[in-house]
């Protein structure tokens, strides 16, 4: 599910030449070409993939329809070549995707207006597994919040947040990492999964002035909500929420970057995401 | 079409926090909380969104339809709650996106299968607008990439390549765009406008092992290709393409990442793109 790779010094040779003023001392010159440009400024990294892939395994809301990826063609065609093409049927909420402010405060920002500076940026982990495998019905509270501040440092403003409630690894056993297989209305009622307490959502908005809040689950808010408070809490903020975030187990606690680019749908209330760790290497 | 923002230094303290060793001098220690953790390990940047938006204007292959983002709620809801959702039908080749490997090379990658090391990284942007404004026929060559060379150095091994055709400042105008506003058979026979010469390709993957190489038109292969070789020549050496970008004329020559980040198709043969670049900027 999480796919990832190491830039190789050899393959990166600039990969730690992070100093705008260390660019000059890359810049060797040899008797042909003149001085190779800067190269890459971005940190000796692991990338880590924290997107579900897209499909009909996809695990979608309750009352929404399967995803759909409809063959065009594969096949040799007339000209001599080969060609493959699909087309697309699906929700914007469904896999790996992102809550535009929209989506559940009238009048607000819609998936392509949101500033991509809200969507990069340094991140950290919060580990709440233990809490979820013991309650799944469990919300992550201000004191969960706490908690890690005292071990880890307080949370930098302007940080993305991604809680780990280990739900990730579940995916995609649609019982167990819903609470049930029921399909519509039904299936609403017997959703069981973990979520944010409107309480912490709202400190993460006032006391940390985070840019984004991610989620390993369906939703934000737990799967019993029928007020879905925490989403209003971060979305009329115009704190964008990323759900159905895949393992988040390989990350560190903080220290990393999260870049997380949605599909630019004009209008879109949310939409399909593509979003991945750069966590920093030493070598 | 294109959101640009700068990192301020204010609210990204440690946006030049760049080598790891620079990390224990950020991490000041106060009276209440542990050291802050580090934060992000970017550079100082401004970032440059290169996608443009997906809607029903959007433009699309002439053989293709046009892309429906269908609305299913925008309204208050009995729970008390506004909630706004849409679904979306769409071609994987439409508008701002990735071919994959498979889209023209049998048994190759499909979309999701690609390292998303191939898709970070250095970049340089080719500019070839004048060539292209005199001749909407035209096929960026190999002495277009030498020219580049002489003037700011060989384009490093593993480089992101975009090729600024100008053309991304015609978007959404179908009939500028693409040579034709026609449909169908008819439409595809009217298309008008630049691309990748196949020798030109190949010399990017040969000569300078490119990482993946991405475009302001419609496809790499020129409007009048009948045999898509320029497609083959890359896809059929796991160089991924990015079709439809933006405005380029906004990044400089060299001195920049890109990140490249496609919705995760589970055997997709291409999909929808969001792509940005990471320009450093001093300060
Ligand atoms: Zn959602
Ligand atoms: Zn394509």
């Amino acid at each position: 599910m999480k796919s990832e790779s190491v830039f190789q010094r050899d393959r990166y040779p600039t990969g730690l030449m992070l100093g705008l003023g260390m660019y000059a001392m890359m810049s060797v010159a040899c008797a042909e070409h003149p001085p190779q440009p800067p190269f890459s400024a971005l940190p000796q990294s692991r990338l880590v993939d924290l997107t579900h892939p897209f499909g009909s395994e996809t695990i979608v809301w309750p009352t929404e329809q399967d995803i759909k990826v409809i063959v065009q063609h594969a096949e040799d065609m007339p000209g001599g070549y080969y060609y493959a093409s699909n087309r697309l049927e699906l929700p914007e909420h469904g896999g790996t995707h992102m809550d535009a402010p929209i989506h559940f405060a009238r009048g607000t920002q819609t998936l392509d207006q949101i500033p991509i500076d809200r969507l990069v940026g340094g991140a950290v982990r919060i580990d709440v597994a233990d809490q979820c495998a013991n309650d799944r019905d469990y919300r992550v509270e201000i004191r969960d919040l706490e908690r890690w501040e005292s071990r880890h440092g307080r949370i930098p403003v302007h940080a993305i947040v991604l809680l780990d409630t280990g739900f990730g690894r579940l995916w995609p056993a649609r019982q167990q990492y819903l609470g049930t297989e029921l399909r519509g209305a039904e299936g609403v009622d017997a959703l069981h999964f973990p979520g944010l307490h409107p309480d912490a959502a709202v400190w993460l908005v006032r006391e940390r002035q985070v840019k984004a809040v991610g989620i390993d689950t369906a939703s934000i808010d737990y799967g019993r909500s029928t007020k879905f408070e925490t989403h209003v809490a971060l979305l009329s903020h115009n704190v964008p929420v990323f759900e159905n975030l895949a393992d988040l187990s390989g990350l560190p606690n903080h220290g990393f970057d999260v870049i997380a680019l949605p599909m630019k749908i004009a209008g879109g209330t949310g939409g399909p995401l593509r979003i991945i760790a750069i966590v920093p290497e030493p070598r």
